[in-house]
């Protein structure tokens, strides 16, 4: 059995890597700039020898290691990756290819929002569990299905795309995907902005928000947070339709956990409990209520999660 | 490696039971009634007296044998049952106590509508895939899901619950979970029925339907395939929600191929067509869209399942 695991995540901007111990101790840390103007034999490169130094600095051998790498793209069940359109890279096996230059360690690939479900809960939020589901509220709502431990990758590597849920038969706006009324468009970032101008523009109540003039996602939680009634109906109207999207889920995969990350969830203990409440109303439900947590590990749940999958290499 | 698998599904009137080979061919075949007012005991034994029976025909010693346990109820992923209603049976190891009756053969349990939905997978109509959504329209909505050949359990054996997603906030009676509004009230036998009625009552249009006393959801089949305008209305309303749930269940899950049994897949291709015009609507599913085909095992999904199960052993 190998030593050590090597997680590793590459961004559009930035490739973290982590060299960790099998118990999940983070020894070494790097952070490179991801080079892919260069293209992807580069961009493995650079990662190679990142590598070598992280296993370097603690005279590991890198024999000793076995390597987890989340990408920012749908890689299938055989490895595959068809398009990771941000890094212009396309139709290659990315575990396969890294391997190759990291003197062929064993090496395997998944999707980054479901590797990071992975660290979640390997050492993060969901610490304790073996089924999860992964929300990232950013720019966009992103998830990562864990059952068993185990990530779940969808046979295109498409898995745990929720945030394209139609959960809105009146929104006016056509989302990103071509659709209208996505999951995406209510409990997004931007979407909680979008929809407190139309709640500030539907009414004459006084709120603090109007005297903002670039309203952040942020800006509305804290709002809602000091009572705000305006800030508070915008809140608990989006995210009801993220509860009723949990709840919908939950019948397909019946997680014990549901773990709440990206920068959306500064906004703590208040964001899950409006969440939750509108979960809970689902009967069918009842006996096998999921809890909700924050998620813990931040940027690093990609490097977290990367190690881990390695850990059954 | 074991030469054979015996494949049992354990339903509320029979226990079906059948002897395979590793291959996927049906050997020997028995179906024997659940003596459950007897307890569960004497069910388990009978089970065990009729493995020995089908084996015994083919001078298969049972020591040559694993054997999958199809339950009708929850089964969590540590092969618990809390409880299985309509069985009388409640806070026990169904594989293990089975395994007991059979010589200590290794024996493992799982949800009878996940095990059928294996069971298509196998040899049915999911064949060639390993991906798969099976979903059973019969008086209630039924499913199961399998991910790279394994059955995607849940927590709590609760996965593929899907006829108690909320679809239809405009449904005003109360489904049987508690709820208002779920897919099962709508895309059953027993919600195309009630809904053809609706039809049938808001309009003075002809309709072979109203001849009628006892209608059926193969009426409303038939006659929709015939041409009725009220009955093709009806199916249309109805599998609307079939094809927007399936869409949503493919963005969490990502399956390759839907299968659809139970009685109501006896409409055949007119119901998959139907279904599928609605699935295709949504557009992030573009380039990932599923195959749609009619279940092929009938009633014997189960076991054919089942063996499957036996055959990770």
């Amino acid at each position: 059995m190998m030593k050590y695991c090597i997680g590793i995540d590459m961004g559009g901007t930035t490739v973290k890597l982590g060299l960790f111990s099998r118990e999940g101790q983070l020894l070494e840390r790097d952070e490179i700039a991801t080079r892919w103007q260069l293209g992807r034999q580069t961009v493995l490169e650079d990662i190679a020898a990142s590598a070598h130094t992280l296993t370097g600095r603690r005279k590991i051998p890198l024999h000793d290691c076995t390597a987890g790498f989340g990408v920012a793209g749908p890689i299938d069940s055989q490895g595959y990756a068809d398009a990771v359109v941000n890094l212009n890279m396309y139709d290659f096996y990315p575990g396969r290819e890294l391997s190759e230059k990291l003197d062929n360690i064993p090496v395997t690939a998944a999707n980054d929002a479901n590797v990071a479900a992975l660290g979640e809960m390997w050492q993060g939020g969901g610490k304790g569990y073996q089924n999860l589901l992964f929300i990232t509220l950013g720019t966009g709502v992103g998830s990562g299905i864990v059952l068993n431990e185990k990530i779940i990758h969808g046979a295109h590597g498409l898995a745990g795309e929720i945030g394209h849920i139609w959960v809105n038969p009146h929104e006016p706006e056509t989302c990103s995907c071509g659709g209208k009324g996505c999951l995406d468009q209510m409990a997004s970032a931007t979407g909680i902005v979008r929809n407190a101008r139309r709640f500030l523009a539907k009414t004459e109540a006084e709120s603090s928000l109007r005297q903002i003039n670039d309203l952040t996602a942020k800006d509305v939680f804290d709002a809602a947070k000091a009572g705000d009634a305006v800030a508070r109906e915008t809140v608990d109207y989006c995210m009801g339709f993220l509860g009723k999207s949990i709840a919908d889920v939950s019948y397909v995969i019946d997680p014990e956990i549901v773990v709440i990350g990206g920068g959306m969830s500064k906004a703590g203990q208040y964001l899950l409990d409006v969440v939750f409440d509108h979960y809970r109303r689902y009967p069918k439900l009842k006996k096998t209520l999921c809890r909700f947590a924050l998620a813990d590990l931040g940027g690093d749940a990609g490097i977290y999660g990367a190690a881990r999958l390695a850990l059954d290499l």
